[in-house]
């Protein structure tokens, strides 16, 4: 299989399978055919069996999908089949609400620690972790390994804290701050625009 | 200009020119030619042509675009022409980072109510806005006329509320439950998969 050729298109409606798979589990569904998955997922049947074909050969004629063996599978393309450890840098609002969401911890993805500049918020804790000055990040980040960030600062300071990020091995940022961060090729950037997915919801209202 | 046209690749990267655009009037630029907006923005200068041509002939050959000119009609492609009655139903750690996300004030997002079971948080304020027992929800509707419901709920009410606020008129909603809604072809949904965008980077951290 040829890594280069699965589309991004692809990659996002991977978490949509494994999303669904699970709910089957947990109902008991032992087998599902790739068009009974289409009614509950609401891709073709046609596009799912493409999607996952892109990955091996999962399905079998006349059977259908092991609903437990394809979830697994999907996990570990994925990646859920290790552990993350993940710091987020800004406590506000949004950092905040990222740090109480348990389910990403049940993911796999485990938070080693929170930053911020405010002197009101350093101390203080969420979730057992208590939160750091940012000036400490990079000495944090020589003694502890971080694989992914999660940047919840506001959009002036967000490139001068990705390079301290990228400085001390962090691989994959996960950004909420609205700015487009420039960083070497090998590093993953997942944005997570709000204002931008609101305006969508402004403008799809506008030209019905 | 053909409505249908128009793809939601190109509409989705319309918040990020209003956001560029922006930037330059802060920095009192005045015009700027395709070619440098592809410099700041990151797309091919021709793609940000084509981009723009879908919505009228807005570049001047040899003077590129008149920046406020462009901003202005961009927000109104977008729809910020107008306000937007918006309400928040779940005001957990999402819902009260988003309450308290002041940008999309700005935007014309007027936050007018604020959702919730939770007998702790009914009653308490954010922003000055009292949260109001989810039961309450249908007649809130209907005395008063909301655009955008934001839908912070977990994923096993998710549905049920969807269901309430069509009835009551809501016409966009911004999910961040994760679900699929199931919706009439008229309403907008816009979907905020928080763990579908974090599963992206584990992946991507292992395919590398």
């Amino acid at each position: 299989m040829d890594k280069k050729k699965i589309s991004m298109a692809v990659v996002r409606r991977l978490p949509k399978y494994q999303r669904y798979l699970k709910e089957l589990m947990v109902n008991d569904v032992d087998r599902i055919s790739s068009k009974e998955l289409s009614e509950k997922i609401g891709f073709t049947a046609s596009q799912i069996r493409q999607d996952l074909n892109c990955f091996g050969d999962f399905g079998q004629q006349g059977y259908g999908y092991n609903v437990k063996d394809l979830y697994n599978k999907i996990c570990e393309i994925l990646g859920l089949n290790r552990e993350y450890s993940t710091i987020i840098i800004g406590a506000g609002n949004i950092g905040q609400a990222v740090a109480n969401y348990m389910n990403f911890d049940k993911l796999g993805f485990k938070l080693t620690g929170i930053f911020d500049i405010n002197p009101k918020l350093i101390g203080l804790k969420i979730r057992d972790i208590e939160i750091m000055d940012t000036d400490y990040l990079d000495k944090f980040l020589k003694e502890s390994k971080v694989d992914i960030a999660i940047l919840c600062v506001p959009k002036n300071s967000a490139q001068r804290i990705t390079n301290v990020l990228i400085d001390g091995g962090v691989q994959g940022l996960w950004n909420f701050a609205p700015v487009d961060l420039v960083v070497p090729e090998n590093i993953i950037v997942e944005n997570v625009h709000l204002s931008e997915s609101l305006l969508t919801i402004s403008y799809l209202m506008n030209r019905r």
